[in-house]
């Protein structure tokens, strides 16, 4: 079973990019460390990364065909991507939406999420823990079916 | 004499997204119907499809070299594009705005078009007879000149 | 079958006011023009256009009882008469919202239509041709019935 | 290790309220499970309910004296209750908000949460496994100190 | 010393495009009369214009790693795209927000810049002159520093 | 002693008009069973509908002569009338507002009541029942004085 | 030289409706004030008072074929008729806003007028003096071409 | 069958506060009253007043075991109380919210109520008499079923 | 019996400034023919003109003294001086607001004028003959007295 | 003469909460200080301090039976309770406003104050000298008596 | 020691100005008043009333060179002078926000302050009493250094 | 050819005031810069500076009789005031809008400014060397001339 893991615009810079806000470890070392957590549990996990709104919705898109689930860090999409959250509401499997920091108690724009309405569900604030917990959830709700 | 049909982010998967929404025709079934009514009128049409911003821009920009008019279904980008928005201003054919569902009786997000002030005129809520619609509004404004 | 073509306020002056905006023909030159494509389709065309908005909600009504469907231009009535959204929701007959000019593209309150959400569908910008359109918008509905 | 785990007002009629937005689990359930859970990494559990914003500040602060963390689903005072922010802030042990549903996808009063900004972070729309995801956090919390 | 100058949406047609508002050079004679100043001033030039939101996200983190700063005209994207104000305060090189015309003295929305806050500082109404004076501005900081 | 009950836009079609939202009672049905009520309270009752504007702020102002108090359901117009607000302030006998329908539960812009301010009370939601109850209402208000 | 001198929804009832408010003077009062005055500057005077804002939108046209100038109490359509100010910008003889009291000081609604933009100017507060100010301000106007 | 009557904050002071709004009746002669009136439809009434948002909340919920309906001014909280809300929301019983003073003519922040939503209806405006209307409310509710 | 007429800020340069919006008079111009006009009806009229809120105030404090009433073009103080607006409640003689232009059709921000409250009235559009109207306005209230 | 001291929601933590915004006295300090320069003045003082918005109210209530004023620090309450707002307003003795902190110098949602239109004047900024402050306005008012 | 008092705009009227708002003392009688109290306490007090925002700017920068701290009531430039906001800021010196009447029940824009944010406190609603805390304040302030 | 410096409230504390945002040159200094820089370009330049409103508007008027061109630092007033705005649409010389800091990066207020659009361009955030800027767009301005 696969799950794939989209993050957005800049999170390619992470470690790098404000670390007292992002913390420093880069999306590689993340990764690495999600996919033995996912491999423990049963799951294959796929990885994908752009900068480009398009490229994002195309990936979604894909994930439709080929992976039970989808982790998703969307970056500043988030707040303004009505067309990603179109996407997501398009394909019929599970999207879970995470964000590394707590974006309620940074600036006012980031406390709107356009994409959270059709994601299954939300979890946010706890660094890279926050796409662990991504990872649970989806194993929870594949086996509640 | 050719026209352009756009189709913006998410129509690829038509038919199969939302069909209570958007009805059950794919993309590809209502560009046949619609190069049929064309051919009838003596046009020549040509279809381009992207999730991309950046991608809809560059065919827009095209378009006013070697097209007469462009029918323009922009998806989600609709409600917050306003670099397509001055693409559409940027050429000098006509632009007809078309939506598959009437984006008025949905989210309060869709209710405004930031591309419409820049459109020659609009057509909304009649399915894929928005598309025809929108060619014979073409066809019209082609032979007021 | 029949089809009623409702005119609201100002609509009367067509052609005298504002031409720049308006253009210049005549409302009775659109209705002749309207009838005659109309009878091509097989349609009989009803006309009627009153500046006041209780009289526009008494015709929709006795629409529901003598017509297919309706063609409508509320005029500013469609930016704040919530009266004739409840009249156009109460009948059950399919009802087009028309404009002459791309209502987007003018003044501010324009934007707004309160009347839309309860249409089938909107066309606008197209100047008389959005009256044509209507017409064979209409008749593509009632071939898919 | 004692964690602290605060219903508000209206879970305690969890099961028997709305139970397509809710769930039908009771809260004693989810309490018990998550007892369970918690023992095995570890943790002892206390749980408390209360309608009255005054009694879950009351118990907010007595956490800061005995308890590491605490697990908060403050109900409809999510929205409004800028005493129990307040408290949230007094206190220097992480609490994490929990939401049984999708918050984003509900009524627009309910998109707007007065106590993330002052929360570790946030995780709502997985049922009852929203509460088991905030242990996880919490005990990922502990760990990295 | 290396500066990256950037254009966004729409800035291709610049010349072909409404000339009343953004003159009838191209972005072509800008770049070279910009070119040949800023030799005059010991600096390389590098150009690179992109209508896509990803494309322009992208170069900017080059950026980062071989220039030491950045003219940035970011179209309409200037606007909305939290995505592209997320990219400049990632890299830590001073960017200069240039404009063509006053964004001011437009329409509303060209009112709000949302990358304003994390640019170094802002130039915009005086044509292809906001370019050069950017120039002069990145060389004063050079020369602070 | 005569009360005037008036009817306001698109209440001559009680009963048809979605029923799901108004039942199914006409508006002549609902008529007579308060006219019996009125009857054995000791009042003549006179019942006015129409769907204009100006038609129901005539009836208003001839009231004043021959009504001791009105019940009033003003339809749509109560979100907007500033008209019949200054009617209803204009004379000097006791206005009561009815609803059929919880107008608080359904759209947004019903939740003004531009006319509400300036009536002696309210009464909402009870079906044609709400009728009765403003009758009990203004008996209430005469045996007062 | 004939002047239409317009008032709307509940001036027929002035001297009698809230004369703290609107002053003690009949409309047939002031009428017949105004005359006088207007036969001294060698004017016709003719008065047109409705409740119905159909009716005030027909006489408005019918007075650009037989009327100089009009001065005009919209009432409370003043503050949403865009109908009527459709109407007044549709016809070309200058038309004068008048109020009795000073609409500023008064509700928060009364502080926009809709028509205001398209009346040639605007005179507020004095009372029945307002209408005779309007009628030295057409005879200037007229005096003045 | 019993029906509860819930009095929220200050309204213990009846009588006593603010008289020219209130009216001048305590809350223990307003139930006197309204017992007497129960008792004559063969109902028993029960009453409950608190200042606590948590009791009264538990008092609501408690509510749906023995009564079959509740009478409900929930006083100021009507305005904010989203935890209130949803406590209706959650029990099966029809709740009917009343006022005694006409809330839309007060200040502005009471013109919104945030239960009316999920009550059965509203009355108010009619001081004590609005609790006997809801009393014949429930009556005729009762009735129907 | 004396008048003061006082313009604000940049009133001095009319007949030079936008002479499309304000006119081709200058200010003198103006003044002459009002002093005349007030001498003819028994009035002196004293002029002032000043670019600064305070000295503006200061006059205003100085007529409740030598003068019996004030016509005010306040110029753009108009639309936020509060302490302008303070100045003309605490004096107790009647002031008049006027404006050249037709504020309402202009700038968005000139639609708010925050003196109006506090005049006795207002009129705007006129030209130089607001000023005439304003000095017609001010003898017949001096006439009611 | 006795003056009741109520201190709202998480002011129970002063001293330990926040000390950099509220200061390092805990409330039992500031108690006992403004004890002493109550009993320099002839004043007995009571304390009252409760984190329920009900409890709060309570105790306003019994303050109008036995104590001559308030000195209110209402804490968060101070910007959503109405039910405070209306207990303040219920009772007849005079309620001064106090805060530690400048409130306007934090959070937005801070710079809202829904009781101050009903309390005698209001005081913040001052640390806990606030207090002492309210206890010399108290004095003073009662002395002009 | 030397405090400045500054008051704003129309102050100077104060005692003959709407003195139901504002009390009937002059300004002159509070300053002798003042200046006693200020004596008494070791101060010496320098007034300064201007109605020019300016006048007053210029007087508080003076301030930060000879006065230890700065009563300030900046009448309705509270509202909207960022410049003065900006003055308080640039100096160092304490400056405390004084109001004669309580601004918050009065109209709707004198409920924010612009220049709260940067002062050390505020105090409104004592009537002259207002001041005499300031000055306490002050006092108490230096005591603490 | 000489050019108008003008600076607005509260920078003639420049380098006093708050260093860290507006850095610590004095207003002299940078005069003195900018003179030179002036004089190698062959302009004579003329510099005033008031904390007064009508002061700045004043020496704007002048400046359209003696100055080519002005480059205009207004202070706080760029975020209110309407008459600076009005000053600078009724002169025809070009004025070029400078801020030391970078306004959008500050306080929410700060973000409009209501003279951008009668500006012939904007430049800020550049310090002192903001100033020079806008010397080398007059230089260039005059020399497209």
């Amino acid at each position: 079973m696969r799950i794939l893991v989209i993050n957005g615009p800049n999170l390619n810079l992470l470690g790098e990019r404000e670390p007292s806000v992002y913390g420093d470890n880069s999306l590689e070392a993340i990764n690495v460390e999600l996919s033995e957590k996912a491999a423990e549990l049963g799951y294959e996990i796929e990885f994908f990364q752009s900068n480009g709104e398009g490229a994002l919705i195309d990936r979604l898109h894909a994930a439709r065909l080929d992976c039970a689930g989808v982790i998703l860090n969307a970056g500043a999409y988030t707040h303004y991507s009505y067309a990603l959250r179109d996407a997501i509401a398009a394909i019929k499997i599970p999207v879970v939406e995470v964000h590394l920091s707590n974006v309620d108690s940074r600036e006012e724009f980031r406390k709107t999420s356009v994409i959270a309405p059709v994601c299954k569900g939300s979890i946010s604030g706890f660094g890279k823990q926050s796409y662990m917990l991504a990872l649970y959830a989806l194993d929870n709700i594949f086996g509640e079916k």
